[in-house]
Formats: structure tokens, sequence, C-alpha cells
């Protein structure tokens, strides 16, 4: 197998209980992560948390954001944890085990990647799901499938560290325009595409949200670089443009 | 890999945190493992040990005991977890990884097996440790080394439920000849050789606790059969006999 060394991003989604928050960085700092993210985190969840054994330096930097795609920021490949038991989903769902082979075979050395978790009681939602590339579940037994937050973060982090899948130092700062195009990016090119189908009458209000999904997994799923998405924003925003100056002339001749 | 299904029994000792092992229990659930036992929980720990979800039946069914041995019960093989960090330890030491090829080399299908794991705050004793075939460790980074006890657990089980060495179901009673000796038979073979020891004044005071661990770690690497355990037990119990008779005739001697 390709030696993988990701720079890897824990985001925890919504936590309801402080004491995972510190769990999950304590089986961070065991594994060698550093780098933790907290999504809308209530209030007095994030006050309450506390610094645990050894990764008090994991706590002082992790940041509690309002939105997942700011907790995402620049990692180039999103994975999905679920229990898998509940909903059909339409990513590529593996057992935690395959997935440093499936890194090996997708991602470049020294890539950044984000692993989510969502909450205690609902896990991720349909949304934060099309963010992610794919999904991996850790291979409970079906009667008792659900873990404890901070234990599940443990045995993934065991899981990524034993395979070699995780990087010693931060991540160079350098940006190629052959490297894998980040969420951020991905997401300016796909709010440029939702302004363009709203224009032209593509998305139906009832069906929206469900379309937007599914769309934006089309998009990740392209896997485009820097370059392409530079190409395919400047695609769009030229028909943006197009559509702009016809609507406006629509407008000037009925005025007329 | 030969195929393994191990049936495990999980060890405790002396935890101090009850919300440890209830979340012990749980990852226990997570990962079809049923088997719990705690050795000398401080009382109030174990009263307050609460059933974790999906591991109602595991704390029910667990059992506070006194002793290690009694806690091991009819385990035929012993592993214990360490930290690794701070003795120089003469058992075997694998990273945790390693344990289920290291197991399917050594062990028949559907043995009893059993997994300890020490306090909180000091880990396994090394007298815990010389009732162990051999020790693993989870692969954590030099620096933050020592793991929450409940992830630490759910951690192992994972590794050996992804290695399929768990059993699904509960072993059977019979026991043969020729099956490994269970912990319990060789301490009582121990505790003859001891005795004969004692009387041929082989172990000093000072250095006798140190004696017994290494000693009993020979007779553990042993890897002996029931019958064997059998045979070894007369040819001891013969010899205790001798010397019991020797010094009751050199007692009558000198008393003429």
């Amino acid at each position: 197998m390709k030696q993988l060394a990701l720079n890897w991003r824990i985001v925890l989604v919504r936590p309801r209980n402080p004491l995972n928050i510190g769990a999950a960085a304590r089986a961070m700092a065991n594994f060698g992560f550093r780098d933790l993210m907290v999504v809308a985190p209530h209030d007095p969840v994030w006050q309450e948390t506390r610094s645990a054994v050894g990764a008090e330096n994991i706590i002082k930097s992790a940041q509690a954001v309002d939105n997942l795609l700011d907790a995402i920021g620049d990692a180039t490949i999103v994975i999905g944890t679920t229990s898998g038991s509940r909903r059909t989903l339409d990513r590529e769902l593996m057992p935690l085990q395959e997935l440093p082979a499936w890194l090996a075979a997708r991602t470049s050395r020294r890539a950044r990647a984000a692993l989510l978790f969502g909450s205690e009681k609902t896990g991720l939602s349909n949304d934060h799901l099309s963010y992610c590339h794919a999904l991996v579940r850790i291979p409970t037994v079906a009667d008792c499938s659900s873990m404890n937050l901070g234990q599940a973060v443990a045995v993934c982090c065991y899981e990524l560290a034993r395979a070699r899948a995780v990087a010693a130092r931060p991540p160079a700062s350098h940006v190629f325009l052959s490297d894998r195009a980040d969420l951020h990016s991905l997401e300016h090119v796909f709010e440029r595409a939702v302004h363009i189908l709203d224009a032209v009458g593509y998305l139906k209000p009832k069906s929206r949200a469900a379309t937007l999904v599914k769309l934006r997994r089309v998009l990740l799923d392209l896997g485009l670089t820097n370059n392409d998405a530079r190409i395919l924003g400047g695609v769009l925003a030229q028909i943006e443009w197009k559509l702009r100056v016809q609507e406006s002339e629509a407008r000037s001749q009925k005025s007329e």
C-alpha cells in the first residue's frame, strides 16, 4: 500500500456532552492528531469543555465555528462517520478498516483531510453527509451499533495511526494548481452553479434542498483540482453574466 | 491467517472511576464481547457503576472478585495491556495490531482468552503481568502514551473484532486433556512447586516475590496441556510427599 501521511482535522458536529469533546481530544493526542474543530456546540457545552490529560494543546487550539464548511476549511478530502443503521446513503460506505486503502488509492501524500463525527443523538445529517467524499462505519455488531462519541474517535484515530495514515508534522502551506481543490473552493463553484440553476428555473421549491444535496455530491465526486475548479468557476461566471445580460435586455425591451 | 473465534473475557483490575466500567461495557457490547470481570474495585466504584447504553446485560452479569486469578477463571490464554513506557518487561510485548496473528499461531479456535486492563493511574503491576502470556501495547505516540481506560478497551475490542478473533457464541463446556491448561490449574501446580521450593530453601526472603514472578512466567511459557499439568502435579506431589517423610524421619531420629 502506498505510504500515506495525511494531515487530519477531526470535526465534531454539534456535540452535546462536554466530556466527549475532552475525550475526543485525548484520543487524538494519543495517536498524534492535532487539529480539532467543533461545529455549533451548545454554548454551555463549549464553556464546560475541560482540557483532557495530555490534550491541553489540542483543546487550546481547537475552534468552535458556526457551520460545517468553516470547520472543514482547506481539507481536500472529507470522510464522514456513520453507524449506517438508519438511512440509505448514496455515498460509498465502507468499514473503517478499509479506509486507509481507499485513501491510498485516491489522495496524494500529505493531503489535508477531515474526519467528521455527528452529534451523540442524531449523527450526521444528510446535509452534512453531502460534503463527504466517502463514509466509514465502525464495524460494530448489529444489535449495538451506536458508539460513545469519545470511543468512536479513539477507534478511528487508532485505525488511521495503525495504517500510518497520519502525518507527523503540520502541512506545508503551498497550494499547487494540480492539487485537489479544497471544499471551500468547491463550495464557491457550487454556489455559482446554484445561482445559475435558480436563474434558469431548474430548482423547484419543494425538492430544492434534496436536489442540492445530490448535486453537491456529484460535484465532489468529480475530484476537481484547483485548476479544474478555476476553469469551471470561469465557465459558470460567463454563463451567469450572459443570463444577467439577457435578462436585462429582455426587461428593457419590455419597457420600450 | 487461521480463522480465530476466541471467547474473550475482559478483566478490569482495580478501576477507580465507575464511568470507565460503564464505558468499557458499552465498547464490549459494540464489538460483540459479553464477559466482564472486575478485580477489587473500590466499593463505591462498583456501587456507582451504571449500566451504559446497550450494555445492560454485560453490567448485570459482570462480577467483582477479590483477586486476579478468580477473574481470569478458566481462560487458557491471558493477554495484558500496558502503555509500556515505564518498566522493562520480560514478557513478549507487541503492538496491538500484531495480537491477532500472534493468537492465531498459538491458540486453538474457540479457546477461552482473557484481556487485562490495569487501573487508570498505575496500570497492571508486575505481579499481574506475571499471569500474562504476552503483553500488548496500543500504538500511541511517545509523548502521550497513556489512554483513557474506556477508550483503550474500545480500541482493543475493535482490533479483535476487525481481525475476527471474537466468538459469536459462548464456549462449549467440554474440557479435553489435550487442551491448554487454564490458569487455575497451572496455579495449583505452581503452588505445589512453591511449597517444595520453600521446603528446600530455594526461596530467600528478600528476593522471594521477584523470584516467584519470574518462575510463574517460566511455567506459563511451557504452554502445558491439561494432561501435562496433571502429570507435573503428580510429580510435584510425590516430591512433596518424600520431603515430608524425610523431614519427619529426621525429626524422629533427633528425638531418639
